[in-house]
């Protein structure tokens, strides 16, 4: 049974029987639009002059005349013309990217005509386990807006080369399966799991087909080989790695979903598209998303309006754009009768527009009710109550100080040559590395390019601190960075010159709960608390986005050049991604998928 | 849970290790095809060349080279550069239509490569109600191929005007959800009663809705107004009763699939496909469907392969048409992921042709196996053992004699006005006829054209006869024909110039279990025999089509003229089509939804 105090859409057959009355005219309905040109994605057609009712929340007549459904209390609004087009669908995305709880990430993009997501809480998931995805599962269902869950599947993202906070089992999933916003599993990412026939994973991926649910993939390897066809035969359903047209062909192929994404640092829908668009394959089976978008892209650019519009700039007709994020997503969930499209019994989710290429979002109804106008939302996005230890979770365990964070060199060595992740601009690989650093006074000390790096252990307040060496940032002068978000096991990872500095960082966001601190000469240069989890705000994204702002510049200001310097710091743990990482568990040699030693040892 | 004892193809989930190992090299396949042009209707593309694996029944590896997957014990095939395309689909059919059980009807099939069919068991529901459905449901379930099951959903078809051996209920829809072979609901064919929101017709929608399950369409109007789009916010999600372009394009508009048939007495591809091959509407929501099957047709002239080849005769691209028939299909009843595409995971279901337009279906497989080869069935379809009261449906209650036929005039009367059902050339639908009849010895008698009819009640063992006149047969001298085949109650319809005759051809079907007779002159010229709810055959298609042909030429030795006269015969108690018809319950109006009396009275 569905818990109705969290879902607060009835069902269609639960209103059958008015939509049925107002369609035949014998009950009037609760809004009628006239005058529309109204975007059919079921049929690839405009239909000029059209009218549409909702009653309940649904569409219950669409057609050329909709007289016959309007009664006294009906509310009319003539269109004059305009478009009405679905609401767009996220097929693929992480609230937690947005530093912004469900709610206030509903409030950020409502306004841009998302109406439908599809989420997958993997980061909150490491943090607190299935406790956190039924968190962020419950508020997700408390908004006038359709959030879809998709249980994560791979906490820890690398078993035995990281502790996280929680781990995800596949009775976790089963049980999740039951949940009434949960719509499948989240991202497989442990795909060399899958090729090999790893137990756990095919269980997970078996308690979702089982459920009649989605399997979701996520092969991030250029092999489309025999390994490539082995995670096809695996069961996941989607694939959103894709990042040339060759990997869309194969997907599709392979009878999955080509999810092509365009995300805040995400641009694979251009190579992609072209498909479709140039080699003609069927478009039924491709799909837009996000992933991941910032607080800033949210309030600045867009969201899935940002992500078709870009598509249709990369060749494809605005129906076509239109039908990857509407109709496909929704046939893909098994969601074509529950929305997607304008038609009778969907969810009345739509948008106003007076031109289908620039797609201004003018006027977003959801459900029937007007929720924005001219990029302003007019709805309230409830919060959850969220329990007092989720808004406690930075446990450090001791008052870190500078002593922490030394790397004590081999007894009486001048000088030591250790392992340094080397960060690439632009690119989430890092390069593996080696220095040659000064000892002094016994401890090994950064130098040049080469500053200190730290993963604090922050779940189980063990006091654990692992140090090593990065480069790349640019740092100068005593400078510190700090973050909790630090995927995918969101520990603490502090990068700095100091380690006074760098003591007084982790101590700041343990004060605040989580976030991320910027310091430099003692002095905290910004700060953006994310109280949630160590991950997410539930202020509006306009604060978040402004703090994050100001933390980049501060980044900068501390002699940071690189482009894209906070998800660069908060990737430095994600012992998934070649080559060198780190991790509560030591310096990580993501090639060999195996702990390192930080001094370069004779035999390497 | 599933019961495996019905239901023995393996799971995805439950065979996922070794599809998983076999397209990643480490086990070997079942069986490899090689050098084949494999259609992927997932993309719309022909892969010249490609290979393609199999294990477990399913596909494990489809794609350019499949040589990790052979060992020793490999079957390899090479196809020498044939087409693989994935076995057909039949997206609606009625199994009773072509008088052969499950297992029969899908000897029949296999050769012409139909390897999945959503059957809705609508005439045995009338006679055995729920537990009529499970036996097919059960029989289906036993065979090579996949054939699920739609609940019927219209047991009376019409309500207070016969009386069926069973009724369906909005109960017993709930139950049937639970079933493993159920796919959705059967055809809702009371499209009055959903559009006037009668509580037990949308009763059966929710609870079809309520377990995710398809819900069957039956709009069988010309009216595409208010009424229409009542019925579609009803909530059916196809409709295979348009005949006309507009007609599919209406139910495509308005979210629903167009299912377009060919049968052995529908036309209505041709009309229909235009919307998709000349207007240019998305084809992802038209499907192929045959509906109703005679064995004759499936002897002589095919099945989804005469569909297919006749879509490509009307304009469709071969690749369209078979979208038609496999994905487009598979994705209506939610089971994209089970079959319907050569891709991994699915059941390894496909036809070797070496034309994908003449279509010559020279290998099916189904599952993995090899199911037939240049038309002959290689594989058992085995069959259920029919408890015995279903081989004895047909309850007389009594031995009928000639003057159970009689039809006694009004005191005094010599001649007499009586209501005549018209039959008209190729139609369904009757004329509301009157004919002036003379009174002999008290009782009317037919005359020229004009002939008798009877309703023999026959699933209580009532003795009950309904007595009326019928034109249009030419039946000539001393005649009668018997049928339990009777849509949709199935009591008996005996139509004769002699009521001797008429007798004796009931009392017949009586001794034989059901089936249709015809006699002459006190002999029986041709007799089919269906045993099984007097409406199905245990025996080979072949011997119920030569008999079924030995007995339309018997029928047209009484001097019968129509094309079609026994379908013509066994429609005549339909009442849910006008004008005019015959129940248990007497002679009934469908104009006017109401029983009426034979004779005309003085205000009529």
């Amino acid at each position: 049974m569905q818990d109705t105090t969290l879902s607060p859409v009835p069902s269609w057959p639960a209103t059958a029987s008015r939509l049925v009355a107002v369609a035949a005219g014998r009950e009037p309905a609760d809004l009628v639009l006239t005058d529309a040109a109204v975007v059919l994605v079921q049929t690839r057609e405009v239909m000029q002059g059209w009218q549409v009712a909702v009653a309940a929340g649904r569409f219950a007549y669409v057609g050329p005349d909709a007289g016959h459904c309007i009664g006294p209390e009906t509310q009319v609004v003539d269109l004059q013309g305009k478009y009405l087009i679905p609401g767009l669908c996220d097929a693929h995305m992480h609230i937690e990217s947005g530093m912004l709880t469900p709610a206030e990430f509903a409030r950020a993009v409502i306004p841009h005509g998302t109406t439908s997501m599809f989420t997958d809480p993997h980061e909150i998931a490491n943090v607190f386990g299935l406790r956190g995805v039924k968190l962020m599962h419950d508020e997700a269902l408390m908004q006038p807006v359709n959030i879809f869950t998709q249980m994560p599947s791979c906490a820890p993202s690398a078993p035995g080369l990281e502790t996280t906070g929680f781990e995800i089992t596949p009775e976790d999933v089963a049980e999740a399966m039951t949940w009434p916003g949960i719509v499948g599993l989240g991202e497989m990412m442990n795909f060399p799991g899958v090729v090999s026939g790893d137990p756990k994973m095919l269980a997970e991926i078996a308690a979702t087909q089982a459920a009649r649910k989605t399997v979701g993939g996520h092969y991030a390897s250029p092999d489309l080989g025999p390994a490539f066809h082995a995670y096809a035969a695996g069961g996941p359903a989607d694939d959103h790695e894709g990042t040339c047209e060759e990997d869309a062909i194969a997907r599709m192929r392979q009878g999955m979903r080509a999810m092509i994404r365009l995300g805040s640092a995400w641009y694979d829908i251009e190579a992609q598209i072209t498909a479709v668009t140039e080699r003609g394959l069927d478009s039924r089976n491709m799909i837009l998303c996000t992933d991941d978008c910032h607080s800033g892209t949210l309030v600045h650019d867009g969201h899935m309006n940002r992500c078709v519009r870009h598509a249709i700039d990369c060749g494809a007709d605005p129906l076509l754009a239109l039908q990857m994020a509407t109709i496909n997503t929704a046939t893909h969930f098994g969601l074509e009768r529950e929305l997607g499209q304008i038609a009778p019994g969907r969810r009345a989710d739509m948008i106003v527009t007076s031109d289908l290429r620039a797609l201004p979002i003018e006027v977003v109804y959801a459900r029937g009710v007007k929720v924005a106008e001219d990029g302003v939302c007019l709805v309230d996005c409830p919060h959850l109550d969220w329990p007092e230890d989720t808004r406690t979770s930075v446990h450090l365990g001791k008052a870190l100080e500078a002593a922490d964070f030394e790397v004590t060199a081999p007894d009486g060595a001048n000088a030591v040559t250790v392992k340094v992740i080397g960060v690439v601009e632009n690119q989430a690989p890092t390069e593996a590395l080696t220095a040659e650093l000064p000892v002094v006074n016994g401890v090994v000390e950064g130098q040049g390019g080469v500053c200190q790096i730290a993963l604090v252990e922050r779940h189980r307040g063990t006091g654990q601190v692992t140090n090593g060496f990065v480069s790349g940032f640019g740092y100068t002068g005593r400078v510190a960075v700090a973050s909790t978000v630090a995927h995918d096991s969101h520990h603490m990872i502090v990068v700095g010159t100091d380690r006074d500095s760098m003591a007084r960082a982790a101590m700041r966001l343990g004060e605040v709960g989580g976030g991320v601190t910027v310091w430099k000469d003692g002095e905290e240069l910004a700060l953006v608390e994310l109280p949630i989890a160590g991950l997410m705000s539930d202020s509006p994204a306009e604060e978040v986005a402004a703090k994050a702002q100001a933390m980049v510049e501060a980044m900068a200001a501390c002699g940071c050049t690189l482009n894209n310097a906070y998800m660069q710091h908060s990737l430095l743990a994600l012992v998934v991604i070649p080559s060198l990482r780190i991790s509560d568990l030591g310096i990580v040699d993501v090639t060999r998928f195996e702990v390192t030693d930080l001094f370069v040892t004779e035999d390497e």
